[in-house]
C-alpha cells in the first residue's frame, strides 16, 4: 500500500470513481490504465478506476481524483494523502469474459455484472465488452429473464395487492404519438390499476414524462407513488424518479454510440420497467414504418413471439400490437404542444386530432378485454364512453392533482414559422426522423412550449403555399439555427 | 452551428480530444454523450468526442477543454468563444457496427477502422465494439492480412533493399529470456540484416527495448534506423520510437482489461512489426508451459500454422517454434541484471547462464539454416563460432556505438534481500508470473538495476536457507514494500 497526495481536478465525470496518476507513480504501484485501486481516507474506503496522466499536470506521488471520488473519500484541502493499493477486478468483468467466449451466464452471474453497472465498478471498455458479447453471441430466454429480473431487484420497484395491474409500452419513434397518456386515464377512470412509469425524452422531442410534466409533478418517490396509485387508481411519473432500472439507463448509454439493440437486452430494458412496478398486463405497441425501428410486421413477428415468451417467464401476460408509424399522430410535437392535444382529446374538443383519438380508443380497447374488463367486441365503446361522459378527464385531473399540479405550464413559445408547401399535389410521405430533429432543434424538449404543429397528413392534399406545419421556438436566435436545417421537401413527400 | 465559451480543464487525458459540456449547453445543440462535435478556433479545426458534465462546474454556453484539445485548438486564455457544432460519425463506425453483425469487412473498411484509431477519432467504447466484434465473429485470413497492412501502412516502417531481411520475436511470458537481444549480434556478425524494433515492458519486468537502453540508445528515428542497419547490418531499438504499430498499442489497450487476444488481431499486431521493417524471414518462438500463454505445443498447432499461412500471404516466411517456458531464462530479471547476462554470454564468460546461450544458439542455427546461410545441420556451429571467436561481442559493440552509447549504466541497485528455500528438497516448479511481479515490485523497468537474480531452476537440489533467488530495489521502502508481497514458498515448489 501507498501514500499519494491527493489533487483535486475540478470536473464531474457522472457517478463514475476515476483516479489519475502519472505513469511514474503508476509503476510504482505496478498499476496499469484501467486497473482498479483501492482508496481509503478520512474512514472512506472506494474503489477507482485508473487513467493515466501523461502531461506535467501531476507530480510523481500525487494522485489526482475528480469532483465525484474527492467528494466521496472526503478529502479536505491540504490533506497530504490518502493511500492506495491495487485492487482486485470484480467476479463480474471474469463473468463478461465468460459471455465473450460464447458461455451461457446463469442468474447469478448476471445479477452480479448488474449490481456493478449499478454501483459504477465497471469501466466504459468492460461494460461495451458485455453489451457486445449479449449481441454477438445472443442471449438465451434464461439469460434474459435473469437480465430483467437483475435490472429490476438492482433498481426501485413498486408492489400492489391488487390481482391486476395494467402497463402498456409504445417502442417508439413516431412523434407526437401520446397514446399512454390518454390510455392512463381512460383505464383508471374505470377502476383499474395503472402505475405508469415513463421514460422522459433521449433522442426523441418528448418522453411521456415531459409532456406529462406540463400538468403536473412527475419526480415521486417510490412511496409516494404508492399512495397515489393506492388513491386515485394510477398515475404517469419518470421512472428515473424511482431510480426504475437504472441499470438498464447505464447500458442503454453503451448501446448508443453503436445503435446497438442485442434482442435480449431490449426486451430486458422494456420489460423490466413493467415488472418492476408489478404489472400483470402488459400490451406492447410496436409502430411499424420507413423510418421507425420496425419496417414491417412480418420482420418483428419474432420479436412479438419472444416479448410474449419472455412475459409469461416472468408471470406477465404480455401483448403485442403492430401499429402504423409512417407519419405522427396528433398534431403537436413536443411537451406543450402535445399536452394541448391530449386536453383536446380528453374534453371531447371538435379539433381534437382524430387519429390519436383513435389509436388510444382501439388500444384502450384491447387492454379492456385483455383483463376481462370489457367482453370481446365491447372495449372500444366502453372505453370511448368514459370520454364522452367527461369521465377520463376527471380522473386525469385527479391525477394531476395527486401527483401536484405545475400551474401556467400551457403556453406555446412566442417565436413561431411556417413551413409551406413547395408545390401542389398530394402527401405521400412524412418523415418522421426530419419532424422529431427539426422539434429537438427548435427546443424541445428543454423549452416544452417550443416544437411544431402538424397540420397535413398522408393522403391530405395541398396548394403551394399551404402550411405543412409551424415551428416554434423560444428565441429569433434557436428559430434561425433551426431554419438552416429545415428542408420542407425533405420531410414531405407531395406527388 | 453555436458558440460556446471555453474553460480549459487542467487535465490530459492522452491523445484523445474530449469536450465537455452541461446538460442544457448540449440540449441546444441537440448533443448527447458520445456524439462527435467539430470544433473550430483560431483556423484550426478538430473533431472532439462529447462528454457530459453533471455538476456545477461548467456553466451553460460554456465548453469544457482538457489540455491537449485547448492546446490543438491554439486557444488562448481569456478568449471568448469558440465554433461548435454536430460532426458525423466517422464512416469507420458504420464498419465497426457491420463486423458486429457478422459481416466480414473488405481491406478498404479496416485501412478506414485504422486510420481513425491511430488519429484518436473513435471513442474506448467504439474501438471496444471493434476488438470483441473481432472476438466473437471471428477474423478471416483475408481480414488478418489487411488488418496487418492496415497497421503497417498507418505507422512508421523502413524499407531495405536487401534481399534477406530476417527478424523474430518472442511471445514473452519468460522472466530473463533475452535471445533476442543476443541473436541480433550473432545473425548480423555473420552478414545478415537484421532490424530488430522491440517493445519496452508492459506487463513484464523488463522488454527488449528496456534491456537494450542500459547500453545504448534506442529512441531513433525511422532515418536513423536506416542510416545504421546500413553501416553495421542491424540495431536493437524501440519501435515506438518510430511509430510502428501506432494503432496496435491503442487496441492493445483496449485489450488489456478483459486480456483478450481475438486471434486475428494477436496474428496482425505480431506480424504487422516484422512486416514493417520488411522482414523477408521471420523466426516466431512460442514458449509453453503452466503459467505463460501456451500451455502445451499441441494447443498452439493451430496458432503456428495461422502464423505460417498469414506470413506466407503478406510475402514472409514464418517459422513457428515452441520452447520450454516453463521457468526463467538466464539469471537476471530486469533490465540492468539482464544486460549483464548479455554480456558474460557474448563474452563468453564461465558463469554465462547456460541456459541462455543454449536458446540463442539453437534459435540462431535455425535462422541461419532457414536463410540458406548455413547447411542443415551446421547452423548451431556456426552462430556458436561467433561467440568463441569474439566476433559477436565485436559486432554488438558496433551496434552500441551506432545507436548511441549509454555511460555507467550497469549498476544493479543497492538494497538487497535474499530469498531462501523454506525447506531442503528438488525444485519441480517455479512460478514465472510471480517472479516478474516481483521484478516489477521491486522497481524493474522504471528502475533499471531493480530486478532480482535467480540462482536456482527446475531440477536442483537445494538445502533449507539455501539463497533460490536475491531481489535488487533502489529503496529500503520499495524493498519492504515488495517484501510484503513475496512468499518463497508460492514461487518454488520445492519436493
Amino acid at each position: 500500500m501507498y501514500y499519494l497526495r491527493p489533487k483535486k481536478i475540478p470536473v464531474s465525470v457522472g457517478n463514475k470513481y476515476i483516479a489519475l496518476m502519472n505513469a511514474t507513480s503508476a509503476h510504482m504501484l505496478d498499476l496499469h490504465p484501467g486497473d482498479r485501486i483501492l482508496l481509503k481516507n478520512a474512514g472512506q474506503e472506494i474503489t477507482a478506476i485508473l487513467d493515466i496522466s501523461f502531461n506535467h499536470d501531476l507530480k510523481d506521488h500525487e494522485i489526482g481524483l475528480y469532483e465525484e471520488t474527492w467528494k466521496k473519500l472526503k478529502v479536505v484541502k491540504g490533506d497530504r494523502r490518502v493511500s492506495a493499493a491495487l485492487a482486485d477486478r470484480p467476479a463480474s468483468v471474469l463473468y463478461i469474459r465468460k459471455k465473450l467466449d460464447g458461455i451461457e451466464l446463469n442468474a447469478k452471474e448476471i445479477d452480479a455484472i448488474i449490481k456493478d453497472v449499478v454501483a459504477d465498478r465497471l469501466s466504459d471498455i468492460e461494460m461495451t465488452y458485455f453489451v457486445s458479447a449479449n449481441f454477438c453471441r445472443g442471449m438465451s430466454d434464461a439469460e434474459t429473464v435473469a437480465l430483467t429480473n437483475a435490472v429490476v431487484n438492482n433498481g426501485g420497484h413498486l408492489k400492489f395487492k391488487n390481482k391486476i395491474v395494467i402497463d402498456k409500452h409504445c417502442i417508439g419513434g413516431v412523434p407526437g404519438n401520446r397514446s399512454t397518456m390518454l390510455a392512463v386515464p381512460i383505464l383508471v377512470s374505470l377502476g383499474l390499476l395503472m402505475p405508469k412509469t415513463s421514460s422522459r425524452a433521449i433522442t426523441s422531442p418528448a418522453g411521456t414524462a415531459d409532456t406529462m410534466e406540463v400538468f403536473a409533478n412527475v419526480t415521486n418517490s417510490a412511496a409516494k407513488l404508492k399512495k397515489i396509485a393506492e388513491k386515485v387508481g394510477g398515475f404517469i411519473s419518470w421512472g428515473g424518479g424511482v431510480d426504475i432500472a437504472s441499470a438498464d439507463d447505464k447500458l442503454i448509454k453503451i448501446r448508443n454510440p453503436m445503435s446497438l439493440d442485442p434482442q435480449g437486452m431490449l426486451l430486458a430494458s422494456i420489460l423490466a420497467k413493467k415488472h418492476a412496478v408489478g404489472a400483470t398486463h402488459v400490451l406492447i405497441d410496436i409502430p411499424y414504418g420507413p423510418d421507425v425501428k420496425v419496417l414491417s410486421p412480418k420482420k418483428a413477428e419474432p420479436l412479438k413471439k419472444k416479448f410474449e415468451k419472455i412475459g409469461a417467464m416472468l408471470g406477465m401476460k404480455v401483448k403485442v400490437v403492430f401499429t402504423d408509424g409512417s407519419q405522427p399522430i396528433g398534431n403537436g410535437v413536443g411537451p406543450v404542444l402535445e399536452a394541448i392535444d391530449i386536453l383536446k382529446v380528453l374534453k371531447n374538443a371538435p379539433d381534437a386530432p382524430q387519429d390519436l383519438v383513435k389509436k388510444t380508443i382501439w388500444m384502450c380497447g384491447i387492454m379492456l378485454e385483455m383483463v376481462g374488463k370489457a367482453k370481446a367486441g365491447d372495449g372500444e365503446k366502453m372505453a370511448e364512453q368514459t370520454i364522452a361522459s367527461g369521465k377520463a378527464y376527471k380522473k386525469f385531473e385527479e391525477i394531476i392533482d395527486a401527483q401536484g399540479r405545475n400551474k401556467h405550464q400551457l403556453k406555446v413559445a412566442p417565436i413561431s414559422f411556417d413551413v409551406k408547401a413547395a408545390k401542389t399535389g398530394k402527401i405521400t410521405a412524412i418523415n418522421n426522423k426530419l419532424i422529431s430533429r427539426y422539434a429537438r432543434l427548435a427546443g424541445s424538449p428543454m423549452n416544452p412550449g417550443a416544437g411544431l404543429f402538424v397540420y397535413k397528413k398522408i393522403g391530405d392534399k395541398v396548394k403551394k403555399g399551404d402550411v405543412l406545419f409551424t415551428l416554434y421556438s423560444e428565441s429569433k436566435a434557436r428559430m434561425n439555427n433551426t431554419l438552416e436545417y429545415v428542408n420542407a421537401k425533405e420531410v414531405y413527400t407531395i406527388k
